[in-house]
């Protein structure tokens, strides 16, 4: 099977303001431990792909800091978009470039923040999901057992009868629900988190782009007669000024009959909020999490990242504490998601060089 | 009347880290508006004394500070204890330097670092006391309206007959009380707070010192007789060393038959901790001090300085946050006594640059 992946990493991330910057967002913070998500990312891959097929999807503000944190990577694999165009574009314009080096490529949609604890159980899903696509011209996307109601995620229901190896067939895809909506799902038994990872031979999904984005196709297919031209950049940059601004899952995957499923066992978030990274990060006994020479009196149940100065905090719970060069954030673990009215506030405001 | 001024500025201050420092303590910093404690204590003088009758004691770590911040006084009177001694060696070399430029002189004794709203009424209590021991052998005091019952003040209990104009005999001095006391205290209406200002003749202060510290006093007359020789520095410190540590409340004022007090109705402050900044600070509709590019979002009742750099507070309620170059602390409004403790785990663990 000739794999390869593609991994999608425009992202902003705006709910990590200050760590997260646009030139510096989720993926590329170091959040747990020495490496980034991104690179993280790229060496769950180890044994599962070679690195030569493995294509970074970004955009121009961030190329440059990918290709310094993916040193395995060669830089002719790592592309910038010219502008934001949603997922459908991004998954298209990186199909057309594997479908150059190989028509019988099978390629996996990987998202370039997220968190998985599991690496092994990671590669086994996506092998089983892999084996799948290559003998069918089905759309794979992998769902995750939930372990909790969790609100920031969506959902994807499945047909509970098996057919193949940990495959189902898709019954339907749902948003983000609220808390009674969530239990619901999640007591029912036959709905996963949607993980945004996708798994298909590039023709089939191509082709399902030509039947439910029409006009994305025909973009795309100018765009793939100019790979390898001296006009190349100006065609990429004209062409894609006009594609479509639409997600795969709204464009695609909510549409097509050949949508699949593999169930993931393994441990995952896509780390939304301080909150999450919080919850996901390892604890003292005051359950504490801390990063930095950080003094702690009568303080429980709180993220303190401060790298850069002595710090002490006394006699508070809860709290997210995040300590940068240019900006602190002090906010009640509650208020997690709040974080991006900062951003709001720093962008009406004029405060670019905070953002 | 030869009126001198003593400013006691010798304090350390380690409630009021991370801004002060050991070569930067409360007195020397800006707390309150452009001045720091120490200019607002000489401006305050203004009109009642000449600018070459202040005098300044202070130590070896702050007296360039201080030289720095007072650029109307003379830096000959800016004066460095060799060690420090408590407050009765200090207002007794005080006592002497004064008494050998004149034997007639009325001095005020001040502490560096308390807050005065009021500097006319201020002056105004001052020159009666000044009156009042100019014309008598009577060590003067002033008490200070209590408008709370403050635990963290001592306390003068007065003999409620007035012997001037606003003049009082004092009774008794009592230590920091505990909230009901305190409370005893206030209702009685004889006691008053005790503010660490004295007013006397340098006679008065001296011929005391001879009957209640006696061996200070022989100290004193062995520096007073190297004064304006070229050993004096030498002798300074070899006596210094000797010197009884003791306050010249414990010394002299509680032991003395001849102390009054003046009874001060204007709005004063020690400023014993960041919780009493944030109660002294202008404070916006939510109740919150800030100073620096500071936004708060469902955060109330809190003390916010963070001159350096853009900080968001979400979702808090009575926090005092104050970032520096190089700390940072974060601390809920009641636990403000307990920034000691920080200081101390700094001692301890030899982060002397943190001190």
């Amino acid at each position: 099977m000739d794999l390869f992946v593609v991994i999608m990493a425009g992202g902003v991330g705006s709910r990590f303001w200050p760590r997260s910057k646009q030139k510096k967002p989720k993926q590329l913070i170091k959040i747990f431990g020495e490496n980034s998500m991104i690179q993280d990312t790229v060496d769950r891959l180890n044994g599962l792909v070679k690195k030569e097929n493995i294509f970074i999807i970004t955009n121009q503000a961030q190329k440059e800091s990918v290709i310094e944190q993916l040193s395995d990577i060669s830089s002719e694999n790592i592309i910038a978009e010219p502008f934001g165009k949603n997922t459908a574009a991004c998954i298209g314009l990186a199909s057309i470039l594997i479908h150059k080096k190989s028509k019988d490529a099978v390629t996996i949609i990987l998202p370039a923040d997220h968190l998985i604890k599991d690496p092994a159980g990671f590669r086994e899903t996506i092998k089983k999901a892999a084996n799948f696509a290559d003998s069918s011209d089905s759309l794979v996307t992998i769902g995750i057992k939930p372990t909790r109601p969790e609100t920031g995620y969506g959902y994807i229901q499945f047909i509970d009868d098996q057919v193949a190896d940990s495959i189902y067939k898709v019954q339907t895809f749902a948003e983000k629900p609220n808390l009674s909506t969530a239990k619901r799902f999640v007591e029912a038994g036959d709905f996963l988190w949607n993980s945004g990872m996708f798994i298909w031979r590039t023709e089939s999904i191509l082709k399902e782009i030509s039947i439910h984005l029409p006009e994305l196709y025909d973009g795309l297919l100018t765009i793939e007669k100019a790979i390898d031209t001296v006009s190349f950049n100006e065609v990429l940059t004209n062409v894609y000024g006009q594609l479509i601004n639409v997600s795969i899952d709204y464009g695609i995957m909510e549409k097509s009959s050949k949508v699949f499923l593999t169930k993931g066992d393994f441990s995952w978030s896509d780390v939304g909020s301080w909150e999450e990274v919080y919850q996901l990060s390892e604890k003292n006994n005051e359950r504490n999490a801390k990063i930095g020479d950080v003094y702690t009196e009568n303080t429980l149940e709180s993220y303190i990242f401060s790298p850069r100065k002595f710090t002490a905090v006394i006699g508070l719970e809860n709290v997210i504490v995040i300590d940068t060069k240019d900006a602190l954030l002090i906010c009640n673990r509650e208020n997690a998601q709040d974080v991006k009215h900062v951003v709001d506030y720093l962008k009406m405001n004029n405060k670019d060089d905070l953002l």
